[in-house]
């Protein structure tokens, strides 16, 4: 469970800390960012919330945070922002770095039960328990009742499947670009059949599909944000699919609770995500602070 | 003189032009970004100031506009950002890709006088003459006559010098860790005993140098803003020299025009910058705005 601190940097009046610990859970070493803003720099009595931050296939932890933004609004607001890596890393498993969107950088944030998968492509259990276990253990001024998450693209869907699938654990959800319903898109369709094998992919994945989730919803109080750019390839091939998810919330009678914005001409990169990642931390504000 | 636009992405309301153009100073094709604020795409005859960002070493014109944020500031004060690259590319002069801090990436913001280099290395002329009447011919929606200029290291310098040399060219001008005496450290020795031969790059050199500048300056309303990091190691090796800028300005009966803001704990990275866009899109603002 020990932290290791590999770099101490200054941004927005707080610091962003890149730190590693050996996971039990993915059986690897991980590498993880974490933003604690001035709120909890200055005053380490002072207890500050969390977001998590999700990210999409091919990146590290530390694209966000340096293209996403976030810290500008969680310095102001004073929330530390933790920004995980995507998958296990280094295994050798055979075929674990061939593909962008299937094993190394390409988690899809699910518990795999296939081989050669299952023992180490646990990143479900990884950021739902492990993880925040480690950082709340290492860092008493994160307040561990108030956590929200959010998330891009694969990490948009793992955003929003988290939440769905464990009502209560987290304060409140936003994404970008989210893959809403990946049993129905490519990247889906492939993630799901290697790590849940051809056989079971369409039942295990329903435990993960965030369209599928949002049918069973059981929560209160649902209130998600969405931002699709109308720019985005990847929404232009269908692999995002947020009219699915938009649809089964509104048979659900859940449609007062999401709010899906779509962007005039925005992308599916990084510069999105700094356009409009005041507004969700502002969103996540709004229920961390309450 | 025509420009090609290779890439148009939204950002915080504007366009971010991805953008080449074949140079007769310095004899190539160059790539340039051009941040378009909000208030110059909806409306096209309602004219926009200008801020030139100059990079540092290794740069070139994506950095800064992926992690620098000024876009942000940008978008609401209403001004275009132009990113130009740090050198001439591609010329397979012998040594151009040799070195991080010479060649390639390390144009300086000079007119090399010495072989092989005075042919191309002429980005002094670049950003002071072509590149700014290519830009205005080309979108009319800037306004020629309101431009101010900052940039980071390297292009710290270079914002200086250029201010410096050429009194009312510029509305403002601030710097992020600039190498402000470049005569005295390794950096700036390098690049001109390269650039303007053994013999003479001490005289060449001063006529660059912005603590040499600073000394004979005759422009009205001096107001610069400098922001350096304590925790930047290269102000630790004595790269920068801050304080030899400030002490001539002190000399010259100037240092009331001369904010040095000594930032404790931050690098010198696109963090730093980042933190601290805003003020310095305010500081070009109030001038370019008045």
């Amino acid at each position: 469970m020990s932290v290791k601190t590999t770099a101490t940097i200054a941004s927005f009046g707080g610091k962003l800390l890149k730190l590693t610990h050996n996971s039990s859970t993915v059986g690897c070493e991980m590498a993880f960012n974490l933003y604690l803003p001035p709120q909890a720099t200055t005053n380490k009595s002072h207890k500050v919330p969390l977001l998590i931050w999700l990210s999409g296939l091919t990146c590290t932890g530390d694209n966000c945070s340096e293209k996403g933004f976030f810290q500008h609004g969680a310095s102001e607001k004073g929330i530390a922002v933790l920004y995980p890596d995507t998958s296990p890393r280094g295994l050798k498993i055979q075929g674990e770095d061939e593909s962008y969107d299937f094993g190394s950088g390409a988690g899809f944030y699910i518990d795999a039960t296939a081989d050669p998968w299952s023992r180490n492509y646990k990143m479900y259990s990884y950021i739902t328990q492990e993880l925040p276990k480690v950082v709340f253990g290492e860092f008493s001024q994160i307040d561990s009742s108030k956590v929200s998450i959010s998330g891009h693209s694969m990490g948009g869907h793992g955003a929003l499947s988290l939440y769905l699938k464990n009502p209560g654990m987290y304060k409140s959800c936003s994404a970008f670009a989210p893959t809403a319903n990946p049993l129905k898109c490519p990247w889906g369709e492939k993630a799901f059949k290697g790590y849940f094998g051809e056989s079971d992919w369409q039942t295990k994945g329903a435990e993960y599909d965030s369209t599928e989730l949002i049918k069973k919803w059981k929560g209160k109080d649902l209130d998600l944000l969405i931002d699709v750019g109308t720019g985005d390839n990847f929404y232009k091939q269908g692999q995002l699919l947020p009219e699915n998810f938009a649809a089964a919330a509104k048979v659900a009678g859940l449609e007062s609770g999401l709010t899906i914005r779509m962007q005039p001409d925005y992308d599916h990169s990084y510069f999105t995500m700094a356009s409009f990642a005041d507004d969700h931390i502002q969103h996540a504000a709004k229920h961390l602070l309450a």
